[in-house]
């Protein structure tokens, strides 16, 4: 799913930085590169440290997986650029996204008005988060929680779901896809009230349906889901 | 910025299905495959005759711009398919939809939560769309709208607009989008106080910021707006 403008980034590139897996991702692009490998976490060090070697005149690829622009390094970029003007020129290159790939896998679950949460406390408070999910709850969006579980806290999934409870029926479906895009991959479809945090890590994308969300099973066994745009009503009205 | 999952299932095709433009678009890829080229509108028959030609055995490609899976044939695919089962194979391919795109050329604004909405009320009651547009205010959502205007009404943004007012800073960034990934593309950032809806056309993407994106002016003399994932917060507690 690497687009080619990506690829040509990096192909053009003369520096790598990024967190070590994703620069693993990108091997089968690797000529002369200098990587710079870092751990998972420390994404600032990580930021600087790419726009140091761009002041310096290097043309640098800070590698992430998805989309850079969601959830990921590029506005973390315009943050520090922000904060220290510089001259170094960005390009931001976009991606799939995992709520993308995974709504794919499952069939069309976006296929109306829907919206991304990080349950992520750590930069983010927790107040704010609760805010968003009473406001996608009653507006009655598509859902995809990035970050459902972090190290220290295991409880936001839940808490989100008491949330979702009042707004959603039962049999709303409710995809949980891991290691997307990996040799490991694993999308599958439950019904809202069936739904089980401790089924979800770190690693895990949720998306939760609207309440015009279906799910249906098909001739290959698999459960598929999606949101209709409305062209039933379209087809009453004629 | 196609991906070559898409380029491979365009070049697997025996069948190209799809909207004029949009198989114009693709026609680097072409070979021999057999083309069924439909106006815009009139999306069910289109899908309906895809749909038809893979019952025959056909490998048909249901050719869409941006992501198919976003406000596009993915979910009418489904619907269709869950009203009249079949046994035919199908796969969403997801690619970069216009909000992805606008974004990385504007900075990174959609780097925290943000949501996406269409405006088009030929499908979804106003009400509805009325309702996730106060959720999305009250939310604090960055928030992508598609379908702007259309032929028949040219006030759903005003309308969009008057809901927001109370929610957002007057100096919170808009990005106004047009022509993506074509020669007359066009995407400026202005201010939500000096938004203007008549700078608008269907086929252009807009963007509202949350109260926390910021724009800033850099030394190439444009404007970029990104939306801060917190790590200031986080400094400040270090």
């Amino acid at each position: 799913l690497r687009n080619p403008a990506c690829t040509q980034a990096l192909s053009a590139a003369t520096d790598w930085v990024g967190y070590d897996l994703y620069l693993d991702l990108a091997s089968d692009v690797k000529q002369a590169q200098t990587e710079y490998r870092f751990p998972l976490g420390g994404e600032e060090a990580r930021v600087r440290y790419a726009i140091e070697l761009a002041k310096q005149g290097k043309n640098v690829a800070l590698v992430c997986s998805g989309d850079a622009g969601i959830y990921a390094m590029a506005a973390l970029v315009y943050e520090i650029i922000d904060l220290e003007p510089n001259r170094i020129m960005v390009e931001v290159v976009p991606g799939i996204s995992a709520f993308q790939a995974a709504a794919a896998k499952a069939g069309a679950m976006i296929g109306h008005d829907f919206c991304c949460i990080s349950l992520s406390d750590l930069l983010t408070p927790w107040a704010v988060i609760e805010k968003r999910l009473h406001a996608a709850a009653e507006g009655d969006f598509v859902i995809a929680f990035y970050n459902p579980r972090s190290l220290k806290r295991r409880d936001q999934l839940e808490r989100a779901f008491a949330i979702l409870n009042n707004h959603r029926p039962p049999d709303t479906p409710v995809i949980i896809a891991s290691n997307l895009g990996r040799p490991t991959e694993a999308v599958k479809i439950v019904k809202f009230s069936d739904f089980n945090p401790d089924d979800v890590d770190m690693l895990t994308l949720v998306m939760v349906g609207s309440s015009q969300s279906r799910a249906m099973q098909r001739g290959d066994g698999k459960t598929y889901a999606y949101t209709p745009r409305g062209y039933a009503k379209k087809r009453e009205m004629q």
